[in-house]
């Protein structure tokens, strides 16, 4: 049987590997680093307000949130923030973007295990030489046929992808973490999306101003689940069978 | 006549548009704000050495950039440097990255012109959010029927890129400022590469360990001259003479 599917394509950071909890640690550092100035809670929001302002200036990534620690320092500060602690600043990313690459539970064989029945792709936002770099260090890298890193997830971002691969939304398949950059795009292009959760996704990511009926996209609790589940969509295809009665398995 | 090439391929950077004086005029900010501390050739070596020793942690682009002016200005100052002066350093970088995009004299002209006779592709470096915003700003982005950003160009970026696009390297020519970067690559590849040279190349981009004859590849002194030489290359593809005649001329 001819797959139903011409190609899977997989956000990367929280779906492949750890992401959001470098981050987390990486804040709590800070926020540490902070405490003889202001307390965690004001360090902290006034860090996730600067890092949100800062997005359409700097976009994703460490070394983006590191300026945005250094300007929240200076404010929580009055400016009087020491060399010591902006040179621990940048301790802080460089212990982040040297780190080694943590892939989830399974991902590896899981993946290695779809590679031979699909051609794969990765789609994944951020900060290109940071997304590179741990692309080729997560050892999973040669798995995927294209990969694509992009400045934002938008429905014009994936139609474009679409169209330089010749591929049509129905054949298409986006799995990721994030209901706004992975999922309500995809949904929005008439293309599957298989959403996997994570309990540690940026918060930004998980909200969205489209309507996402919750019928629209599939669910699965983790990523060992993919190949099995697969399978039954292809069944299901093939047997011309709505998609949604899966759903209610 | 068909065309002999499928695809012009375009560099960013000082090939289309003003980037290396920004980075100059940044520089220059930064060795006299540093001024108190240290004289400005030992800030400018020193922010020189830096940058290049981050290159592979942080990757190109005005937010490495950034942290290693910082970085530096921790190290000319004995760690003494005020939170005032770290301000504006984050000043310098968001003048930069929120400058309008200065083209070269006749590119929006000649891109215009080129794109009714050529498929055109641009592939820059650096960092995707800031290239992508540039390429947004630039007014010519829509003349482009591909964007390539990638971390660095090598012969494997360009091979990865012609096998993406399904492309000849005997049909392919790349057009850029910089040898190490758009030109030998693209040459030791076996495509064509035309080389405008432009007075403020980064000299990182200049240095190269490969060798490369002058008959190797074809150089002009002016962005405007592209869609004449093109013409004249074409001509003398289609007598089956040799590139090398018209490099004698």
């Amino acid at each position: 049987m001819s797959s139903t599917f011409d190609l899977l394509a997989f956000d990367a950071d929280d779906t492949l590997w750890h992401n959001e909890s470098r981050y987390q640690a990486a804040k709590s550092e800070f926020v540490h680093l902070m405490s003889s100035f202001q307390p965690p809670e004001r360090a902290s929001a006034l860090l996730d307000e600067i890092e949100l302002r800062n997005l359409s200036l700097y976009g994703y990534g460490m070394k983006s949130f590191t300026l945005s620690m250094i300007e929240t320092a200076l404010a929580l500060s009055d400016g009087k923030i020491s060399g010591a602690e902006i040179n621990a600043i940048l301790g802080i990313a460089r212990r982040v973007l040297t780190a080694p690459v943590e892939l989830f539970p399974k991902v590896a064989e899981t993946i290695a295990q779809l590679a031979k029945q699909y051609e794969l792709m990765l789609i994944t936002k951020g900060d290109a030489s940071e997304q590179e770099q741990k692309i080729n260090r997560s050892g999973i890298g040669h798995y995927f046929r294209s990969i694509e890193i992009v400045h934002d997830k938008t429905v014009t971002t994936y139609r474009n992808i679409l169209a330089k691969y010749h591929l049509s939304p129905d054949r298409f398949v986006m799995i990721g973490n994030s209901l706004r950059s992975d999922i309500l795009p995809v949904v929005q292009l008439g293309a599957m999306a298989i959403y996997i959760p994570h309990e540690n996704t940026w918060a930004h990511e998980l909200e969205h101003d489209g309507k996402l009926a919750a019928d629209s996209y599939y669910q699965l609790d983790c990523f060992e689940q993919l190949p099995d589940f697969l399978n039954r969509l292809q069944d299901s295809f093939s047997l011309t069978q709505p998609p949604t009665t899966l759903l209610a398995e």
